[in-house]
């Protein structure tokens, strides 16, 4: 998968990938992501790659000239899907991740200021993505992210394949909670059962406290997760427990 | 205000930081950033700041021990509040980065692996928070995105205070198309009334525009919006010019 960045800061974004699972794999070859610098496309001597909008307004609009050149310059950009990363999109979710996973090439466009020129989507069959109801100040942050939820998907990224299958959100459950060493810190303790070597015992534990943690933060999910007839009575003794804790 | 990530990656961190309308404003101390290393803060001669969980499960877990001492390290820590990214969390939404953006002091965790030693949650009155329904492979990209929208409420961040008013999402509609030079592009051309130099008519334009493209992108908003007799004239103008271009 080629992945390329249109951005004024090429260089942080890349300081930024270069490090961490997603840096060992770019190192592996398992994907390729390329930082193009729009400032390079728009014409000397001043570089200028946004200017006021027409009509009036505040802020600056990137320009659809300097925008169109950077796309222009990327092999193959005709095959490549084309996203914008934008308030007014639709919302990027897993699926979304797992479908832009599937492509051989991803081109994102970061955007700055109070837009772009409305023509560029004229020009290209450009998808506006959102990754939630909130205002950034420029489009890196989200490109990244967008990024990072799809490669995820690709063999060869995470080490282990079951990482992506058990997360939460996938599974239909939050998942439970979990405890490492030590066994005790200042005087917290690992609840025994986890401790106890009895798988069986252990599993149920795993079970009812991702049902409990679900219930409590997540209770949407209940509606669509596969629940079995264990898991309602599981679910009935969580709602008992938490309901004396109250009184 | 001041903002701490605990994070493994403090370099690629601060680098993102370091430039555009965020890294103006460090330099200017409207806001303070600091990034604490948890390698710091792990025993040598490893510095190891994660274990296998126990009752079995693939992946690492985060240990309480080491975030515990990252934490203590912080200067008044009991006086901020703090924030660990995690698919489990509420919705961090515009709402929230105002809410943020009130705060005194914000601490940062980044999460990574499996997640992270539950009884860090007992030790301290953690929030957790998502960015969206979807998984990543660290906790970074999540938290400087909520910084970003956070500290845009702060006075100082953005040259105009129109900007942040007038946004999309917190107008209520999105934002209506927008053009800068040059006029003609590939024989595209900017809308000849945004040209017109005529305020009333460019006006009426850009409110229907953006009920256009509300009602196309985000319909949902149009049930909040507070919207007047001629906003219900255009959207009807809408609908029909909409549904004849289909047939």
């Amino acid at each position: 998968m080629n992945i390329t960045f249109i951005t004024l800061f090429p260089h942080e974004m890349a300081s930024f990938f270069s490090k961490g699972i997603l840096g060992k794999a770019i190192d592996r070859g398992v994907f390729n992501v390329t930082y193009l610098n729009l400032r390079d496309f728009a014409d000397p001597p001043h570089h200028k790659v946004d200017d006021y909008p027409f009509g009036g307004g505040k802020g600056m609009l990137l320009k659809v000239d300097v925008l169109d050149k950077a796309i222009q310059s990327i092999p193959n950009y005709q095959e490549a899907r084309i996203i914008y990363t934008c308030p007014k999109g639709s919302s990027f979710t897993q699926e979304t991740a797992s479908s832009f996973s599937k492509e051989s090439q991803l081109i994102f466009i970061c955007g700055y200021y109070e837009g772009i020129d409305d023509r560029i989507f004229s020009l290209y069959p450009i998808e506006r993505w959102s990754i939630g109801s909130m205002i950034l100040t420029s489009g890196e942050l989200p490109a990244m992210t967008m990024v990072d939820a799809t490669v995820r998907y690709l063999s060869g990224v995470l080490g282990n394949k079951l990482s992506l299958e058990n997360d939460s959100i996938t599974s239909g459950l939050l998942e439970h909670s979990q405890y490492t060493i030590p066994r005790c810190y200042k005087e917290n303790h690992v609840p025994g059962v986890i401790l106890s070597g009895h798988h069986g015992r252990i599993a149920e534990w795993q079970r009812k406290n991702a049902l409990k943690q679900t219930l409590l933060n997540s209770p949407h999910l209940l509606v669509t997760a596969d629940l079995g007839l264990k898991d309602k009575e599981l679910l009935s003794q969580i709602i008992q427990e938490e309901t004396q804790c109250q009184l």
